[in-house]
């Protein structure tokens, strides 16, 4: 039975990543351990449906307290278990209305979308040491990809592409020192989902399907996917097609 | 005559490049900037012997104020001209030394060597649109590639790798809006240096040969550098050696 924590799991991405896992048999998916920073009515009816699977932990991926809180309650709750699974979810994309140079997000940003990544990260490293699949997915995306920064200009969102950037970079040093100790860091680009940060109906796929196809890298065997950039793999995009501007074919974007 | 400002000037590169500018004939190099947050004596040194060209300027890159400052005064003593080029060279290699999960120093590294840049950046733009050259090197290193991450594994200085993965975002970003208004924003990679940052006599070149090659790639006519990770071209080092961990042959290195 694996166990998985997933950050920002009060609505949109992460709040389906919670329900698919929770969706899955109890023989498969243990513990399904969802943080968030306040009350979420979603989230509360989930917890309610799985009282014996959905664990609702309160947690500020800004704050070094807060994580440090919630990972001694999760480590309570696993009752001497490792925690399998990592989702750093949490995470903001923040726009300007007139250009780069008015950019006055990038801090808070960096804030949420990277030192939030690194502080959770390392405070349940040890936890994931002692579990079974010692697999992290950091949520990202192609507009972190600084090659196809040229394809993703129109969007106004310079603090998000660098901040992911950034996340990326993140994701590849800890990829580096703990591949010997059968580690997977993954930069993982769930597609562009119909979310509020996502932009809503405009977008490519529902919040569940990314949330399917990002479980299928995440629970690939091995390591293949450790440092790296994998975009989800979502039937019926796996080609280019006019009029769409992405493809889902599973393969890794480059940095 | 070129005018040209460098932040982080007092040492190590960017004294290296004051310097070389300065050796250069007035006839093609006119006013140059050098700022640092505090005093220097070389710097000093420089200003009196050729107090015409080399105008000392206090700006420390982390705050904002001082930046506004500084750019106050550069306009007021470029007297209604332009400021062509623009290095943004200030920044810090800090390390770690129980590896990624200790790392402490990645918001400092990032307000430094991130936001330092973009404020400055942001702050002189007026100016460098007014200019002849409209050339912005930001200081880079082939450690911020994501790409070459495995081979910089030994270096224990993820919060300069990563900083420096964020900077080169920021640097596309910059080129890909301003790339119709005749702007080079370069990712410009010296070489590692004998320099305070690049630990010393262990390093490949002179901070002289590094602020020669840059400067190369600084001043080639028009926008082939722009949102590109250039390392500079130094003689004798344009092949694989026996050796030698680095190449310097001049080509743009991967994200």
């Amino acid at each position: 039975m694996t166990s998985v924590l997933i950050t920002g799991a009060s609505r949109g991405f992460g709040l389906a990543l919670a329900r698919e896992l929770a969706s899955r048999p109890a023989s498969s998916i243990g513990k399904i351990f969802a943080t968030a920073r306040g009350d979420s009515a979603a989230l509360n009816e989930l917890a309610q449906k799985l009282p014996d699977r959905v664990v609702l932990v309160q947690l500020d991926v800004t704050n070094q307290d807060s994580i440090k809180k919630a990972a001694a309650e999760v480590q309570t709750k696993l009752g001497g278990k490792g925690l399998d699974v990592l989702i750093n979810n949490a995470g903001v994309c923040q726009y300007v209305s007139g250009g780069v140079p008015t950019m006055d997000n990038l801090e808070e940003s960096f804030t949420i979308n990277v030192l939030g990544v690194h502080w959770v990260t390392r405070e349940f490293l040890p936890l994931l040491k002692k579990g079974s699949l010692k697999k992290v997915a950091n949520i990202s995306t192609t507009m972190g990809s600084i090659t196809l920064a040229g394809a993703a200009a129109a969007l106004p969102a310079p603090a998000y592409k660098i901040s992911k950037a950034a996340m990326n970079a993140l994701t590849v040093q800890y990829a580096l020192e703990f591949e010997k100790e059968g580690f997977s860091f993954i930069a993982l680009c769930p597609g562009w989902l119909k979310t509020d940060l996502g932009g809503g109906d405009m977008a490519d796929l529902t919040a569940e399907e990314g949330a399917k196809a990002s479980l299928d890298i995440l629970f690939k065997e091995g390591q293949v996917y450790n440092g790296q950039l994998p975009k989800v793999f979502v039937k019926g995009w796996e080609h280019p097609q006019e009029g769409r501007w992405n493809v889902y074919d599973g393969t890794n974007a480059p940095w």
